[in-house]
């Protein structure tokens, strides 16, 4: 388990709903833009990934609220990698509130490794020098080369 | 633990992503569609209880993805209102596709009631009728009026 | 210029912002659905059109937004076929109340045709019984079996 | 007509489609947070017109697509405060892929000032001197303490 930098960016307008606050649906999208990131820091560059051929679909998502965002608000958001089986992944995510510092919302969520074709693809045995970047990151012994 | 009409409809373009799969944020979009529909169809308008001042923010959303979806999709909901304590509900989701009748995800709610400024709401006390409804709907005895 | 059955849905909740209307993104989005729809009442079902490696990018929209759409509210999209020159083509759109039958906004898009790598395609000499199709649809003169 | 530091983001996984480029609808949700960006840079903070009783609802807008952008991009975007009457304002984009420069989308959008009931307001008058600073802005000759 393990965190880098964290994750940030104001969030947008048309994220608001009207009950004057950011719509519930738009942190499951702020968690993968936190994960895309995250892995860009450990050296995975989403893009890259796509082109060698390599997705990553989400097997489930959860997200508790605790406070709702506003607009002016900045957030921020810790990830975690929580486990690595050589097949799938589990991240969690603590969603924080810049200016204040309180957590706004926690979530989790669960991805494999997929071909184009979307069947999973063993890590261990197909790439791995991935392999071995990810099991690190899973450790919390991070190459964090960029 | 109740299912009345399930919500349905084709999947949208935008709702893509470069994977050639649904984005697996909007499920939590669909849910609030279903939700939506259900709760009208036990006679609780969105936007009448939002113009009496009853806002109902979500507490929590999770979402297990089972199969994706594709461009060309329909998707039926099957709404199942769970639990009603007075002041919190929980609702769980079947997402289907209609031309199969397979399980594509599986989703859950929780949500309160609460006033224009999020305050928690008791409608025992304050909607007494509202409140009647919902016991039954959470009841599986649907007072269902439209 | 031509007009079939127009296409209609209830606003969603996730599509208000805290103006507390509906914001002026998703009308670009409902110009789509609209268009799609269209297409397949014309007997061009987009999925079908892209499986066969025809894709339909968009190389201009606007809108102009005459009066809010609310929570609770449904629209109608009409949907003219304005121009068809084999290569391009023009679409344009009066997004209506259905309640009070009043224009909201009306808006237009251009397209082309494209292969997956998005190189245009010669209808005419590529895909002549689709051009024949769209000529029609283009002169009002609707070949319309679905 | 007037330029500050540019908009600048990557785009976001979720914002692509299955032609794999970014969806048309998201340059329309770019210009406003580019918008924004751009009125904050001269002094007027949107979460701060707001609760000033001010929105600025759109009155149009419209987009030229010349190029796609694709997953992995950074966009930048230039905004032009391009006429402003006292009621209504209109703003122009130029829409920029920052690794080669080449535009990617122009568009603009027309707004005017408004009460929370979405009645027009006449800036002179009532905010004499947000009036000045728009003016300025208009003129190109921006007082930009931030």
């Amino acid at each position: 388990m393990d965190t880098l930098i964290p994750y940030e960016r104001e969030v947008f307008y048309y994220e608001t709903d009207q009950m004057s606050i950011i719509h519930h649906s738009n942190y499951i999208r702020w968690m993968e833009e936190a994960r895309v990131d995250f892995l860009d820091q450990i050296g995975l560059t989403y893009s890259q990934l796509e082109e060698a051929g390599i997705l990553i679909p989400v097997l489930s998502v959860s997200c508790d609220y605790k406070q709702a965002f506003r607009y002016g608000d900045v957030f921020q958001i810790k990830v975690f990698f929580e486990k690595f089986t050589g097949v799938r992944f589990r991240v969690s995510y603590e969603i924080v509130c810049k200016r204040t510092g309180q957590i706004h919302a926690v979530g989790s969520s669960e991805h494999c490794f997929a071909t184009r074709e979307l069947v999973p693809l063993r890590m261990k045995k197909e790439y791995p020098e991935l392999y071995q970047k990810l099991s690190m990151a899973a450790e919390g012994i991070l190459d964090n080369k960029k």
